[in-house]
């Protein structure tokens, strides 16, 4: 049975959310856990449940919670306490160096002594990235890791790589994000054959930053060499109509996209709400479009992919939003136990 | 009279709804046109509005046309003979040089030869830039110039500087965007005292890649200087709540979140479109929101913004979108008359 270390303190409704997410996850997809965090919390958080009987949360759209009925006993877990948390704002080297004994050094802790397969956290993304590439080290050959994210588009999701591990990158690192995001893309999503752009400005080969120009022709290379196909660069409008199934960008260029596709969707979003609560007319109109908006929330909704990858460390370590629900977190785990299950590592090992 | 030289063989729809856009706004805002292209074809265009009395176009939402009555005859136009076209995908250094007799390259010759206050064109960005600022020069001072793009938002526009004319920037440069944004949003949007941010990854001091964290110092010392208040980093989510009214990036990054927002708005309209088609009752709900979902479509348009401003350059040189119908160019020759009228230019010379 796959088991899963829970940084069971981070995120911003950590730790009741966190645990009631993490056991969800568990009796859904049969996997056991280690929640890392202080014990006493902890364990009134799993009281609760267990009088209870079930937990409340929303399936990735706001507002509708349903009740899902969570037997405690019979899932497999372990409580590891870990009495500090590291803080959002906190600065990140330090922090891990300091604090030993905080509930995401402590959850790494379980994948580097070969306890647990995956860490999963919903804290500090700095914080995890920190403890994770210091905890367990890299694989082999990788020069460093990176965020995969994965974006909803009509069709089939893309992944985006690396979305905000290293802000500074060399061309020699885009080609490894290339390789580990079809490894992901090929294990984790099942896409066949991957397709990999690079995200640029302008088109045609040729157009861009310095960075780009030089990575261009080393993964032109790989794809001679059969390592995947290249489609050559993504403009940043390109990225939803899957021009590539894999989208290289160095970690500030993927971070600014990311955020930017955050910030627009909920621009949007608001102002149709602002719509349709201008008079009772638009009123009654938005009360009827409601189950219809919501299906589209539903098929962007980060929540339901759960959380980032960070590719080429020793251990599947994923990074919730900060703000997870429940359902996010169970979906987090999801994305744990399928790259464990994929062993997805050993591709990229193989890979690089 | 001011007087603008336009691109009128630029632009996907070039040269007819170019110079339906461009009679409209000489009639709306009482401005004189330098009309540059191939004479024949512009003499067609315009005899067919002649004789007709009106054009037909959008006023930024797609399918409703309206009619907008034109007295050609009452509008104060020449027309200066351009035989070439540089098209969208050629390379700009090249064609600039070699086709000395293209509409574009000529439509910068009237501003530069003082026929014209500022030209704007719909054509290829590159060559539109590479033309104004070869035919033009740079304001005294200038390192490199700049492409200054207002983004909507919920309350006031946000004013984004460089949108992709430099693929590589020093923080010089990017010190020398916000003195021009600066001038930018007051003078033309009208934005008392405009906040300064910068682009970056992660809101406290101390994040984002090298050049953002050798930026930093320098706008802080220019709001130390009283330039500007300077409001730190802006995450790509921020970019929409009015954190900061001038966004300094470079031109690679500051693209990259451009594209973004136009695919990121473009795939949830594409989805609320494909939702509301899903059935009868889909179909009559999707009738009644429409106009709701209009008018949001209208606060966002870019077409209503009307064009991009290269700032830095001896002149007023606008560039729009290749896609631009009637209605965006008015718009876009409006940017220009409004630049024109506040003299941004002496703004920028003063502020550098």
């Amino acid at each position: 049975m796959v088991r899963i270390a829970i940084d069971a303190m981070g995120g911003d409704y950590a730790p009741k959310t966190i645990v009631e997410g993490a056991l969800w996850a568990a009796q859904e997809y049969n996997v056991a856990l280690e929640l890392v965090g202080r014990e006493d919390e902890l364990n009134t958080v799993l009281d609760e449940i267990r009088s209870s009987g079930f937990i409340l949360s929303d399936c990735g759209t706001k507002g509708r919670k349903i009740k899902i009925k969570i037997d405690v006993d019979k899932i497999d877990y372990t409580i590891t306490h870990a009495c500090e948390v590291i803080g959002m704002g906190e600065a990140v080297g330090q922090s891990i160096r300091k604090k030993k004994d905080s509930s995401i050094v402590a959850s790494v802790k379980a994948v580097a002594d070969g306890r647990c397969e995956a860490v999963v956290s919903a804290g500090s993304t700095g914080a995890a990235m920190a403890a994770s590439l210091f905890g367990l080290g890299r694989i082999h050959g990788v020069t460093r890791p990176a965020i995969a994210v994965t974006i909803p588009t009509m069709k089939k999701p893309v992944v985006l790589i690396d979305g905000g591990a290293n802000s500074e990158s060399t061309p020699e690192m885009l080609a490894q994000f290339a390789s580990m995001g079809v490894a992901y893309a090929k294990l984790n999503l099942d896409i066949e054959n991957p397709k990999v752009g690079i995200l640029s400005i302008g088109e045609e080969e040729g157009k861009g930053n310095t960075l780009v120009k030089d990575t261009y022709p080393i993964l032109k290379e790989m794809q001679e060499n059969g390592k995947f196909e290249f489609v050559g660069n993504v403009e940043g409008k390109e990225l939803f109509v899957n021009k590539a199934d894999v989208v290289v960008a160095d970690g500030f260029a993927g971070n600014v996209a990311l955020k930017v596709t955050e910030g627009t969707a909920s621009l949007l979003l608001k102002m149709i709400e602002i719509e349709f609560k201008s008079g009772f007319v638009g009123c009654l109109i938005g009360l009827m479009a409601k189950p219809f908006l919501r299906r589209i929330l539903n098929r962007i909704n980060w929540e339901s992919f759960g959380g980032m990858l960070l590719l080429g460390v020793r251990g599947i370590s994923v990074i919730a939003h900060g703000r997870s629900s429940a359902f996010a977190m169970k979906n987090a785990v999801r994305a744990a136990v399928n790259a464990v299950n994929h062993d997805i590592n050993s591709e990229i090992a193989q890979n690089i």
